[in-house]
C-alpha cells in the first residue's frame, strides 16, 4: 500500500487510528477474519464514515463494501503508524507507578523496549526491576549518550515531572509519555502525551446515573 | 440548565464530554475565563461542529457566537455527567499498580473516594496504604455489604482480572475501571472501561516518524 497520502494528518485522526488498531488487534485475537468499516465503527463507538475518512489519509486499505482482511488491515495500520519496528524507551521515576510499567508485559510484546530506568533515590539506585538496573537520574546523560532513545516515560511524582521531561529532552528524547498527573511543557519539536484515565471514571459515573434514572 | 434532552446519548459523546471537561478544567486552572467551541475544539483536537453537536445532547450551555463562561460550562458539564457528587470505589489488587492508584491524589480531589482495597496475598492483608487497610479479597462481600459502592477498580495481574470483576459485580458494583490489561466480561447491566495507554505510545511513534521524514 502507499501510506501517508498527505502530511497534514489531524492529531485526532492519529489517536483514532491507534484506537482502531487496538480494537482490530483484539478482534483478531477473538478470531475475526474480515471486518467492515461498519463493524469496526461499532466496536470503536465512532461512526463508519469517520473511520473511512480517517483510513483514506493513509491510502487505500481495502475494497469498500467487501470489508477488510483483518490481518492485512492491522499490518497496514501498523506500517502507517510506524509501529512495525521496535521503539526504545527510557523511564524516569521508579515508584509504584514506574515499577508497574517496568513489569508491564505489553511494552515488550508491542516492541516498546524500556532500556533504561532512572530515579534520584539512592535507596533505589542499583536495584533491579524486571531485570533492569535502576540508574541515578544524574547519570542519564552519560547512560543515554549516543543511544538515540526516542521515547521517554515519566512516572515521577507530579512535582518532578517537568524536571524529568527536561532531562529526557536534553538527552535527545523526541516524545514523552507522561503518567505523572502534572502537565509538562516542552519545545515545539518534542511531543508529549499525557495519560489520563479520569475520562473513563467520568463515563462510568454517567452510565450508572443514567441507569439509575431509567 | 435542562440536561439530558435525550437518553440516547452515544457512548463516544460521553467519552468526548469527559475529555472536554478535563480540558476545560485545565484551561480554567490556566486562567481562561471565556471559551468558544472553536477554542475548545482546538485544545481537544476535534472539530468545533462536533463539540457543539455533543453539547446539544445535554441542553443549551451558552450563546452561540459569544462563547461560554468557563466556570458555568464546567459546572454544567459536571452536572450533566453526574460527577458533581462523590463516588465511592473499591479497589482489587494492591500490587505496584494498585498502590500507585491508592496514592494517586487526584482520586480524592475529583471526589472518587477509594473506600476499600482488597488483595489475596496474606503478606499484604492488614497493611495500610495511604491510610486504607488492605482487606482479604475473600471478605469483600461482608466488607462491602449494604454500602452501595458503585465503582470497582481492578489493578490485579491480568490472570485475576475476570475473577476480580465477578467478585465486584456480586457485591453490587455497577461500573468497573479495568487497569489489568486483560479484557473482562460482565453482564450487560455492568459497565466496564478498560484503561489503555498504548494509543498514546502509538501516536508518539507516528509523530516522531513523520518528523524524521520531514
Amino acid at each position: 500500500m502507499s501510506y501517508t497520502k498527505t502530511d497534514k494528518i489531524p492529531r485526532a485522526t492519529i489517536q483514532r487510528m491507534a484506537m482502531y488498531l487496538r480494537t482490530l488487534e483484539r478482534m483478531g485475537r477473538d478470531g475475526v477474519k474480515l471486518v467492515s468499516s461498519e463493524i469496526l465503527a461499532k466496536a470503536c463507538a465512532v461512526n463508519s464514515s469517520q473511520i473511512r475518512r480517517d483510513l483514506t489519509y493513509f491510502g487505500e486499505f481495502g475494497v469498500r463494501g467487501v470489508g477488510y482482511n483483518i490481518d492485512v488491515l492491522i499490518a497496514s495500520v501498523r506500517e502507517a503508524l510506524h509501529i512495525d519496528r521496535p521503539w526504545d524507551c527510557a523511564l524516569v521515576g521508579v515508584g509504584n507507578l514506574g515499577r508497574a510499567q517496568l513489569n508491564h508485559r505489553e511494552f515488550r510484546q508491542r516492541q516498546y523496549n524500556i532500556v533504561a530506568a532512572f530515579d534520584s533515590d539512592s535507596a533505589k539506585i542499583g536495584q533491579k526491576v524486571s531485570g533492569l538496573e535502576i540508574t541515578d537520574v544524574a547519570r542519564m546523560r552519560s547512560v543515554l549518550a549516543g543511544r538515540g532513545v526516542p521515547l521517554g516515560i515519566i512516572t515521577t511524582p507530579p512535582g518532578f515531572a517537568q524536571q524529568a521531561a527536561d532531562c529526557l529532552v536534553e538527552c535527545g528524547v523526541m516524545g514523552v509519555l507522561n503518567f505523572a498527573g502534572a502537565r509538562v511543557f516542552s519545545s515545539a519539536d518534542v511531543f508529549v502525551e499525557n495519560v489520563d484515565f479520569f475520562n473513563h471514571l467520568y463515563a462510568l459515573s454517567f452510565y450508572i446515573s443514567q441507569k439509575d434514572r431509567a
